[in-house]
C-alpha cells in the first residue's frame, strides 16, 4: 500500500498526482501514480542506457551570440520582445576568380551565415546503433544549406557526435529572399535516433528545433546618410558628370563612375538598379536589386556591383512584357512613418501602377510586385504613374530630410504651383521674360500661359498628381503641411495608347538627395534680375527648411530624353539604424 | 503684406504657415501662405463644380452592422483591438434544383455575403462625364463577386449615382479560402472619375477603399459540443450502428447514417471528411473538407451534406499520389492551448507525416498540407505517423474534456501500459485467462507475455509513440499530468516497405467523444471476475475525470479492417465561442 525511494546524488523524482498522505519515508500506491525519475549528470559510458545531453543552439534572442538552449529557440516572433534567430541570403561575391554568388558555389563563406552550435555532454561514444541526424523538409533544403568549418557542406543524416562536453560548430546560408511562395521561415531539426533491432526503422528519441528568419531586402529613403553616389559617363554628359562631381565632392561622398564599355550609352543609373541591404545581429551588408528592364546598363549590376559584402537579386519576368513601369525610377521608399497609431520605422515602399480602372495600362511585372509585397517589413504602396509617358513615381514625387514636424517633407510636382509662378511674374510686368533663355526652345512668359492646350494638359496632370497625393496622405500619414508643391509644368502627348505626360521644363522633383544638399534638374526659367524665377521659387519653399539648392544642367544629356538628375543617378545609402527584426507586425 | 478673409456660413478656412502677427482682420502674406478652405454641406447642385460627399462602408468594427466611414476600414488588424470587415467563402448551395456552390452560379444568395453600403450625398446628379467606378485588382477578382439586390452580378465600373442623400446596398462574396498564393485579404476601392476634356484620360478625383478578410476554415476539437453523429451502414455492421444509436441517443445528439447505395461499402466516415467552420459577425455555418482520399464514400460530402448552410470545400492532389496519410483520420485538432505564453484558443492542427529524416516514406499531399497551413488561426503540429500501416494520429491520440488543469486530456496510446497491466494479471494470477476470450482470436495472458518478437515490436512502438510525446509536450504547453496513457499493444507487420504497426487488439484510444460520453472500441482484453481487465484498467483512469466510457463491440466490422470507432464516424460539433479575427497572430 506504500512504497519509498531512495536515490543516489544528482538522482531526483516526483511523484504525480502529488501523495496527500505523505510522510518522511513512503508514498500511498495508488493506480495511477507516476514516478518521473531525472538525474543532474550525464551518463559517462556508453552502456549505461542512458543518452547525452544535446541541444541545437542558435542565436534566438538576437544579441549576436548564440546563446544555450534558448527555449524560443524553436519559433519566430516579430518584435522588440520577439524572439528566433535570423539568417542572410548569402547572395554576394567572395570568390576572387570566376565571380558567382556565394550561394550558388560550394565554398564556404562563414562571415555572411549564421552560427549554429551543436552542444553535446555525455559518454566518449553513443551507444551501438545510435546516430544524431539533422533534417530539414524538402521544401527548406531549396532555401538553406548548412556547413561545418573546413569540412565544407555537410551530410545532414549523419552528423558526428565527439562525446564528452562538446561543442560543434555550423554554419547556416540562406539561398532565397521572402517571396511569394515562401515566407522566410526555416526550421532544422536535429534527432537522437535510436536502433529498434532488427527488422524494424530506427527511431527519434530527441527531436530538437530551431527557427530562423530570412532577412528581408530592405530599402533605404532619401533621409538615410549617402555612401556613395553612382552616375554614368556617356559621350555627351561630361559637364553634367563634372556638376555631379563637385557636388558629391563637396558633400564627402564616394562618387561611382560607370563608364561607356559598360553602360553603352545607357543613362538611367537609376532605372537598371535599386540600393537595399539585408541585416542580421552579426553582419550587415548592402544588396542591389537587379530591374527586369534589362537596357544596356544590364550587366552593371551584376559585374561591377556584386562582389565582397555587396549582394545581389534579381527577378526576372515571366510570361509578360517588360514595360517602362519596370525601371526603378518607379521604385522608392519613404523615410518612417507613423498611421493611424501603426508605425513604419523602415518606411513604406512606392511603386507607379496602372489605375486599376483603366480597362488597359502598362505596370510594374507581377514576380517584381510579388517580391516587394513578400519581404513585409516595408508594406508596399502602389501609386498611379501610368499617366506619364515614361511613368515613373519618381517624375512627380520625392522626399527631402527636414528638421522639425515629422523629420522629412514630401515634395510634389505641382502644375498650379507653376503656373502661379508664370501669373505672378506676367502680373508684376515680366510677361516677355524668357522661358529656356539662349536656347532653341526659348518662349515667352505671357506665351506660355496663352496656350490653352498646355493649360488643359496641366489640368489633367495636376488631376492625376493629386488623387496620388490624397494617397500618400493617407498611406503615409501626412498632413498637407508635410507636403510641399514644387512649380512644375508638364505637357500632354498624344500616343498611339492615349494621352501621356512629360515634363514640359527640367523636372525638379526629379533630384539627387544627399543629406542637406540636393541637386536638382536646372529649371531654365524666365529670369529676373538675373535670376532664375523657377530656382528662386524654389529656393524659397526649400531653404527654409536649412536644404542647400544646387541647380544642374542636365538639359542636354538627361532632360531632352525624358530624364533627369535622379533618373541618371544612384544612392547607396547607410542601413536604417532599425532592426527589422524589432518590428511589430 | 496682409489679406483678409470673409467666408458665408458653412464655410470654414485654415491658413498655414499658422500667421504669427494674427490679428481680427487680416493676415501677414508670406511667400508660402496655404490657405485651405473647406465646407460643412455638400452641393446642392451639379453645377457648381463641387462634388458630392462618398464613402464605401463595410463592418470594419466586426460588430455585425456596417458604420459609417470608419477610419480603419481600408486595412486588417488582427486581435480584439483589430479592425478589418470579414468576408465568408459562399460554399454551400441554397439552389433548390440542381446542387451547386452557391460562389459558381449567378444566382444571389444575400445571407452568406457581407453588406457594403455605399453612401453618397449631395446634388441630384453627377456633374457631365463624372462617374461612380467600383474596382478590384485582376488577382483579387478571382477571390470576389459584387452584388446588387434584385440585379444581380453587378458591373464593377459604372456603379450607380443616386443623388441626393442615399445609401446603395452591395452583398461581397468570397470565393476562395486562404491558400498558399492568398493571405486571404481582398481590397475594393471606389473612385470618382472626372472628365479632363478631349484627348484626355478620365482622372479619379477621390478613391475610398475598404478591406475584408476571409474567413479560415476553422476546426472543432473533441472539447466542443457535438450536434450530429456521423456513421455509415454496411451489411455487416448491424450490432455496431445499434450501439452508436444507442450512445447517440442517450447524449440526445443527432444520428446521421449513410447508407450503402450511397457507401459502396467504404465505412470510413472519418477519413473522407473533416467537419469545420467558417464565422463572421453576421452570419456563420459548417463547412466540410473533402479529403483527396476519394474512396467510395467520395461523392458523401458533395452530395449528402453540402446543402442551404452546410458549406463544402476539398483539394485535389496535384502530380502526386494520395496516400493513406491524407484520410482525415490523420488530420485532428486539439483544445484551445497555451504554450510559453503563446495562446491558441482555437487549439492547434495536428497531422501526421513521414519522419523527416527517413530518406522515403508517406506523407499527408502538399496541397492539403499548403491549405491547412494557411487558414494560420489554427497554428498546425506534425506528428510522426509513418510508423503505422494505416499511419493516421488517431490510432495513437486522442482528447478528452476534464473538468480541472487545461480542462482536457491528452490520450495516448501505450504499449508500456499494456503491459504493465498484463504484467500485473499474470503476477496476481491470471497468466492463464485468455484475451479474445470466446474468439478463435483468444490466447492466454501468459502466452501474450512469453511472446517475445511482440515485445520487440512494442518496444519500437512505444519509442515512435514517445517521441510523438515529446512534440505533442512541447507544442502544446502540456506537462506530464496533462496526459493518460491507454493500456494498447500493437504488433509490427514485415510489409514490402519495412516494418509498420498496427493495434494488436481494438485501439481503445481511437474513441468518439461526446461530451463525458465516450464510445470506446470493447478491447477483448482478459476477464477477472468476470470483468476485462483492459476495460476496468480505462475505466479507472477515466472515470475520475467525470467521464463515461461505453465499450462497443467493433470487432468484425472495423478493427480486423485495420480501423475502430473514431475511423468509422464523425461528429459535426458547435463552432468555438472564440471569434478568429479576435486572434494576436
Amino acid at each position: 500500500k506504500f512504497f519509498s525511494i531512495k536515490c543516489s546524488p544528482n538522482v531526483h523524482y516526483k511523484i504525480t498526482p502529488q501523495a496527500r498522505d505523505r510522510n518522511a519515508d513512503s508514498y500511498p500506491l495508488t493506480p495511477n501514480a507516476v514516478l518521473i525519475v531525472t538525474m543532474d549528470a550525464v551518463s559517462k559510458t556508453a552502456n549505461d542506457s542512458k543518452v547525452p545531453a544535446i541541444s541545437l543552439d542558435v542565436d534566438a534572442d538576437r544579441d549576436g551570440i548564440v546563446e544555450k538552449n534558448n527555449p524560443n529557440k524553436g519559433s519566430w516572433k516579430w518584435g522588440p520582445n520577439g524572439h528566433g534567430a535570423i539568417l542572410l541570403v548569402n547572395c554576394d561575391s567572395e570568390t576572387t576568380n570566376k565571380k558567382t554568388l556565394d550561394s550558388e558555389v560550394e565554398e564556404i563563406h562563414l562571415q555572411d551565415m549564421s552560427k549554429m552550435i551543436l552542444r553535446t555532454n555525455g559518454p566518449a561514444e553513443l551507444p551501438e546503433g545510435y546516430k544524431l541526424t539533422m533534417h530539414i523538409s524538402q521544401t527548406t533544403s531549396e532555401n538553406v544549406r548548412v556547413f561545418r568549418p573546413r569540412t565544407n557542406l555537410i551530410k545532414l543524416d549523419r552528423m558526428p557526435y565527439l562525446g564528452g562536453k562538446t561543442e560543434l560548430e555550423f554554419f547556416v546560408e540562406g539561398l532565397r529572399f521572402p517571396d511569394k511562395d515562401f515566407d522566410g521561415l526555416i526550421t532544422i531539426n536535429l534527432s537522437l535516433l535510436e536502433p529498434c533491432g532488427k527488422g524494424f526503422p530506427e527511431t527519434p528519441v530527441f527531436t530538437d528545433k530551431v527557427v530562423f528568419h530570412i532577412s528581408p531586402w530592405i530599402m533605404t529613403p532619401n533621409t538615410l546618410k549617402p555612401v556613395e553616389v553612382y552616375v554614368c559617363s556617356t559621350d555627351d554628359n561630361h559637364s553634367f558628370l563634372k556638376s555631379i562631381r563637385n557636388l558629391v565632392e563637396k558633400c564627402g561622398y564616394k562618387l561611382k563612375i560607370c563608364y561607356e564599355y559598360m553602360n553603352r550609352g545607357d543613362r538611367w543609373m537609376q532605372d537598371e538598379l535599386e540600393f537595399g541591404y539585408i541585416d542580421s545581429p552579426h553582419h550587415q551588408f548592402p544588396v542591389v536589386l537587379d530591374s527586369p528592364r534589362d537596357g544596356d546598363l544590364q550587366d552593371f549590376p551584376y559585374e561591377s556591383i556584386l562582389g565582397p559584402d555587396f549582394g545581389y537579386v534579381t527577378r526576372h519576368a515571366l510570361n509578360e512584357e517588360v514595360s517602362s513601369l519596370d525601371s526603378f525610377g518607379n521604385l522608392e521608399v519613404s523615410p518612417p512613418v507613423t498611421v493611424n497609431g501603426k508605425s513604419y520605422p523602415l518606411g513604406r515602399i512606392i511603386i507607379g501602377v496602372a489605375f486599376p480602372t483603366a480597362t488597359s495600362g502598362r505596370n510594374m511585372t507581377q514576380v517584381v510586385q510579388d517580391f516587394l509585397w513578400a519581404q513585409k517589413v516595408q508594406a508596399p504602396i502602389a501609386l498611379y504613374s501610368d499617366w506619364l509617358v515614361v511613368g515613373h513615381v519618381d517624375e512627380f514625387m520625392t522626399f527631402v530630410p527636414a528638421p522639425d514636424r515629422k523629420k522629412f517633407r514630401l515634395l510634389l510636382a505641382s502644375p498650379d504651383a507653376g503656373y502661379k509662378v508664370f501669373k505672378s511674374l506676367q502680373n508684376n510686368g515680366h510677361g516677355n521674360a524668357e522661358m529656356f533663355p539662349g536656347l532653341p526652345e526659348a518662349i515667352s512668359v505671357n506665351e506660355i500661359l496663352s496656350d490653352k492646350k498646355l493649360q488643359a494638359g496641366n489640368r489633367y496632370v495636376q488631376n492625376c498628381i493629386d488623387w496620388n497625393r490624397d494617397v500618400l496622405k493617407k498611406e503615409l500619414g501626412l498632413d498637407d503641411e508635410d507636403i510641399i508643391d514644387l512649380p512644375i509644368l508638364f505637357q500632354v502627348l498624344e500616343e498611339k495608347k492615349g494621352a501621356r505626360a512629360v515634363a514640359y521644363y527640367p523636372d525638379m522633383v526629379n533630384m539627387i538627395v544627399l543629406g542637406d544638399q540636393l541637386g536638382i534638374p536646372k529649371p531654365f526659367g524666365p529670369k529676373v534680375n538675373g535670376r532664375c524665377a523657377l530656382e528662386t521659387e524654389v529656393r524659397s519653399l526649400l531653404e527654409p527648411l536649412g536644404l542647400k539648392c544646387t541647380f544642374i544642367d542636365d538639359f542636354a544629356p538627361y532632360h531632352k530624353l525624358l530624364g533627369e538628375v535622379h533618373c541618371g543617378s544612384n544612392v547607396l545609402r547607410e542601413a536604417s539604424p532599425f532592426k527589422w527584426w524589432n518590428l511589430e507586425l
